[in-house]
């Protein structure tokens, strides 16, 4: 079964990488859940393990016993059909079982699972194929969020260490990308179709007519941004859609996630540590009200994902990558460079659409547990486009819609503007 | 100026209205807020006022002094930029202004308004249509709030007391509509264009590409939504949208809104008191998630805001108005009827979309606090189309967007399902 | 049975009190519940009515039909025993019955009940009068409390409209009191005993043994109180018990319950609308927590409950009752005047003792509901003694034990200082 | 300076003491915080020695320097006059420092403090004796803290660890003592005189005359206990305080906290781990008004905390220690055994009395922020009498004032029945 041969080897790669992100933690880091959105990374290791178990070994191995009565309990996420799990905000208040024994946890389902498909037939293979196709993907996306929630982990006043201590953050020196670039539009067409991997949410592949319109070279950077908070940007309801605006005032937001104001200066909070802001980077860790505002504040506008995913097929942009998770320059820091064209598509920072998650023309949630996936989380949030620099480089394609509701920050999130033309 | 020659009467009907709609209540009904989306009737004969007595006599009267020093600190809503405001849930701890003088400051500002407009020379008029044209809409917007809120504050355990207690409600007798009317959609145009009143958020007009489609004839039927409760509707998650199912089970939904379980029947709270639940009626007061989830649960979907229009254009089902809020039937009673085609796509119940409500291209909110009005609350949000019992008739049109967020139900709101073609 | 002669003009002048108190307000301000304290004036009307069909009609009157089917549960407050009730919070958002139908009903069970009493022979009234009595007194702590919820709910900004607009406040001119009288105290009696009626929790009479003390004079004022507040006494944590300080910080108090800064001056809300704070007026609407602060900045304490009581009973200072709710003067202006001993221990506020609220030895509550009455609320409560400008002339003893929980403002309460001999 | 001559090797003893009680945990279990009362073991490791470096350090050393710049932010807890703190229910969002890094850091303040205190001639040791003395029971404090923490962490659904999981625990065989024993009273002292250690709180010593009252000799039982719960002591109002009864329903209180039921049985987390409820053992883990409730079903009361401190100095009862901490029985098994009088007054579980927790006659908290350490907690909170089996024995005395909010139940707490004679 050609298609598949080469699954183990990505299955055994993945899963290496997610424990060498956990390398640098003190045990400690592993058990906090600073806010109800951050997973410890503990549950992080146990729960994208327990999808092998429950999706792959479960159902295959012929009468499979659970490697622990309540690990199903314990790293169960929203699979309600799953049964029952636990209390999201509740993640951070248990200890057990220890890292220890959650690695493993890892080595015996990943030697089972590779136990499993090393001996199947091609039928077999045809079948566990897919469902291990989406669990690596899976795991990649967990392995974002794992760097964001280390992040926001890290994040305790008044210590802020860094991730990666001894580290130096490589800093491109080129000028950030000026100007915007023209597309014409017209009737063109969307989603993902042909033979790799792709979720159910990227397809069905449609067409969509498209108005002509601009989009931004470059990122938004600091220093851009850095003038919207000295015009007042943060105090001026009328750059806000509504609801932004009552969180800014609830929450009481006055600059990006990990920003900290000392003395004249902003510096942020890094995997680095704190470091000065640096004007030439593009901004990150902001929510997608804030990339609204400042877009209003600016006189463009966000693009719809249509317009960005027609924009990066057309300048190829996407294919470009160079400083992905693989490559552990964990910050975002070149916005574009020299050229024509958007530049920095992918591998800095998520970049914000004006666009609400919803289903593509034709959609279909697939049946089963799996189909939990991705159709169910269609209400409320905004689509990402892009990939940022704690993206796995290979489990990324310009028709990768992204999404989160509008007020989260803690992601690698940017903003890149657009115009009508 | 011809275009505005009849723009007093207008208001001056529509301004009645409003007050006829508060004569059925208590002086008391008109203080309370039983939830933060509700606001006391006091509130709206104010703020309806307020805004007239802002937009049109303070920058168009010479010397104009405000009425009273405090109301507009009272009865703004969410201007931002006319000024600080009561906070939304404390609308209905403040007694005062009382309802007489409340009623006092309307005829007031009528009797201002109406010597301003009357008197004034074509120029003058042509700036002040505009406004009043809008204000007259606005007013309407907040009659139909007006019958949402006051049905949420009658409905107070253990009275239940109706809005208009010696009415008779008519019912109609016909049968629901059933089946599909099949659309082959094409590129097509949506929005406003031309002459008459339509909000911002309506245009610009624009084509889109819709795949073909089929709209359901009737509303969907109280007894319909019946099967879906007794078929565990509530109690199973793969049905729901992510964050409805976490609605559902904070807040413990079993029924839409204003069902109550007397043994082993439904009866519902209505404007004509308690009623037993009608399986022939339309079922309303239901959200998003509920009319998602029942649609999933039917294996139908619900349709785009473009399929509708497109759906409401071509059948001409909008012009076939008869029981709007000025007939004063104030509860859905007819689902569709006889004929083909789509049926009483008005003047039921306003109809779930798919549709997140977003800007459509080129759309820019006009400049200024009138502005405020549509454009910042694009996000979080699903649009409505069609217009119900509680719609008053000449405030609606097939491009209409209404919109709500995805867990309200106190508007009278149904479902029509769709299905690809 | 001559102990209850006089038990039908009695109940009949308290009754028609409570009306006379809510003859100010308009419609709207029987509706209001600013905060969950507050109950509307509509629902006191009508609890206190409930009382007494409940505890007297229904039980003595054969036969008895309950004037409305759910007015037991929109009336009851407490009294688990006697069936469910509405939410405290939700008292609110009730408009129904309206004034109008609780008027009616109060006219309604005072008919019966008087209809009752006056035919009744000698056994019955010696059954009917303790419970009278209890109603009767129940009622006038009632009117105190309708006081403070009218105050609170007159207080919305930007308003702030008086009770008694008309109303001219008769100011006393004597001079604070100052100084403080000597206790020697020793093995003394506390607690009621004798014929006249006192609360269950007044008793039994008891021994215990007082260290000597000295007591103030006269009444912590609203002078002394700024003094405080000038020296950062809302800003030094270390005079502040811990529960305290975290409300200090949770809610930002600055000062009094109803002291608003005006540029450099402070106002107050009262009920006769806004005045500019009178340094030689008593200190008003302070909690527990800042009375206790207060003490400690002066370098003294509150006065135990039973030094109170000595000193009250000694120096016959509760029987130079003067201005009670009957006077309608309805702001505490006179801390204390010329002669020697305490002053005005009753009359202008409750004051503070450092006493929590406890059964005395023996104590044991009577039996079925009205045992609900005052022990179980005997945890978590500060002991106040005294009696304020809105407490009922002949409702008061001094061995009456008001108690708040140590966070309530909106009583009429107050501050008098006690030290070690 | 022989009055200080033992004070290092108590001090060596009680730190020791400390980090053994953390050494059965894993790493991390240092971390979690499950509800806002419960401090992550990390967080007492590291503020008990705060404690010695603020207090004995700081001020005694020439020169001192912070042993690291933020450690006094992160492990200082309420005491407001020395600075900033973490926000208390923040505890358990932080990981750093590690635990390592924290026993690094008790072991260099240990190194200081037996420095600075070797070498210290009288007058200084006359000095640091003091500090020394409140930091080692203060230590003492948390070590019964950081066992109910620890109980606390390990109550995690579904698994339930035990703390000493190969440990067996060894079980009285004795009857539960039944009975009570009568005390005449009297006028009579109370509170601590003399040399030895003592808390502030605890003096002065002063009289109080006390009614005759009887004494239970044995513990409430768990089998007594569940006699309440079977008769529905759980749904029945009219056995709480209101304040009680609101939790009760709030919460959803149908047993102890760590009751779990299971079928048909009770069994509960203990810190051996789960283990069916055994009805001769003393209930533990009830609140203040469980503990009341329970007496009222029983007819009984709480003993006053004056009527429990006479009895154990008439009975002597609390010299008969034997089980305290230091012999790590740590689970209360005897209620009292053979013999007359009043049984197990020391070493099973802390007794609720019903005194709230007030300031004795004449009581002055000392200056300065030590001087914070009990009197800003004399409100809202119940006086406890005893000692538990996570009670240091050479801790405690006849006179200890223990003191808890009626709500909680994490801490060793039990009920003794008094009544009056």
């Amino acid at each position: 079964m050609p298609a598949w041969s080469g699954i183990l080897e990505r299955y055994s790669a993945v899963r290496r990488l997610t424990e060498r992100l956990c390398e640098p933690l003190e045990v400690e880091d592993h058990v906090a859940q600073p806010m109800d959105d951050v997973s410890p990374p503990r549950w992080h290791l146990g729960h994208v393990t327990w999808f092998f178990e429950t999706f792959v070994l479960t159902p295959h191995v012929p009468d499979y016993a659970p490697y622990h009565p309540h690990y199903s309990f314990l790293f169960n996420s929203y699979y309600n059909l799953v049964g029952e799990r636990t209390d999201r905000p509740r993640r951070g208040t248990l200890t057990r079982p220890t890292v220890r024994e959650v690695l493993q946890y890892r080595t015996e389902i990943d030697r089972r699972v590779q136990e499993l498909v090393s001996d199947c037939d091609d039928a077999m293979l045809a079948k566990l194929g897919p469902v291990l196709e989406i669990g690596v993907n899976h795991e990649q996306q967990h392995q974002e969020l794992l760097l964001a929630d280390i992040k926001n982990i890290l994040f305790q006043a008044p210590l802020y260490p860094g991730y990666l201590p001894g580290a130096e953050l490589t800093v491109g020196q080129s000028a950030p990308a000026s100007g915007y670039s023209g597309f014409e539009g017209g009737l063109t067409g969307f989603g993902h179709a042909g033979d790799g991997f792709a979720y159910d949410n990227e397809g069905p592949r449609h067409e969509q007519k498209l108005p002509p319109f601009r989009l931004a070279n470059g990122l938004v950077t600091n220093a851009e941004f850095l003038e919207f908070i000295n015009d007042g940007g943060y105090a001026r309801p009328e750059l806000w859609l509504s609801d932004g605006w009552d969180i800014v005032q609830r929450l009481g937001w006055q600059a990006p996630l990990y920003w900290l104001r000392r003395d004249s200066t902003w510096i942020s909070h890094t995997l680095y540590g704190l470091r000065e802001v640096d004007g030439g980077e593009p901004v990150v860790h902001v929510s997608y009200y804030e990339a609204d505002a400042f877009a209003r504040w600016a006189g463009r506008r966000l693009p719809t994902e249509f317009e960005w995913e027609h924009a990066s097929v057309m300048t190829d942009a996407m294919s470009r990558k160079s400083t992905l998770l693989e490559d552990r320059r964990l910050h975002p820091t070149m916005g574009g460079h020299g050229g024509d064209g958007p530049r920095r598509m992918i591998g800095e920072v998520w970049e914000w659409t004006g666009s609400a998650y919803l289903p593509y023309p034709g959609f279909r949630a697939p049946k089963g547990a799996i189909g939990e996936y991705n159709g169910k989380f269609m209400v409320n949030q905004m689509v990402l486009r892009g990939g940022s620099v704690a993206t796995p480089g290979d489990s990324i394609r310009p028709t990768y819609r992204n999404f989160w509701h509008p007020d989260k920050r803690w992601q690698f999130a940017g903003v890149r503007l657009a115009e009508d033309a």
